[in-house]
């Protein structure tokens, strides 16, 4: 996909970062990604975001409410998931910083 | 959040994304996306993933599934799954892509 939106570049970032951390155990299952190797990708490419022990908290508190099939394997859909209820509370600080920076010019 | 990683960076265009399209219907409530924006964000932000109709049609039907509520709005965690709905597709595809890709060097 050469030339892609904006918004595909990003799916796309999001879904080879799954490949990255993902793992097959056997051939015939899909990839997933082990609970050590998804906290590692949360300390490596989510540093920023997760900075105060308040958002690691909740991210594992995600990782163990998340883990549907507790087969202690994340599957792409359940990645998906966590990284959205990672992003949520982000978007709502985003706004409010973008809104009070609006009010202050 | 100047300097930081790449799914950072992908996770706030898709949040940003999310409030491009999105409006608030009162000031108590929080933004959501009205099902005729969503398509229009489909179709201008997603045009090269959602090329066939086989996906586009895909995307109708998480639209419909997805609206949880039944307000005819779509919240940020409705929009997250139903973006992720479209990506698990297109992860298997671009895998297999790139799989065949491997093979053939």
């Amino acid at each position: 996909m050469a030339d892609c939106t904006e918004l595909e570049w990003a799916i796309q970032v999001l879904v080879n970062n799954f490949d990255k951390y993902s793992s097959r155990c056997c051939c015939r299952k899909p990839r997933r990604i082990s609970k050590k190797d998804f906290r590692k990708m949360l300390s490596c490419e989510l540093n920023h975001m997760l900075t105060d022990t308040g958002n690691r908290r909740a991210a594992d508190k995600l990782i163990c409410d998340l883990d549907e099939n507790k087969d202690g394997r994340i599957s792409f859909e359940e990645y998906w998931t966590l990284i959205g209820g990672i992003a949520s509370p982000i978007a709502h600080i985003i706004r409010q910083q973008e809104q009070s920076v609006k009010h202050t010019k």
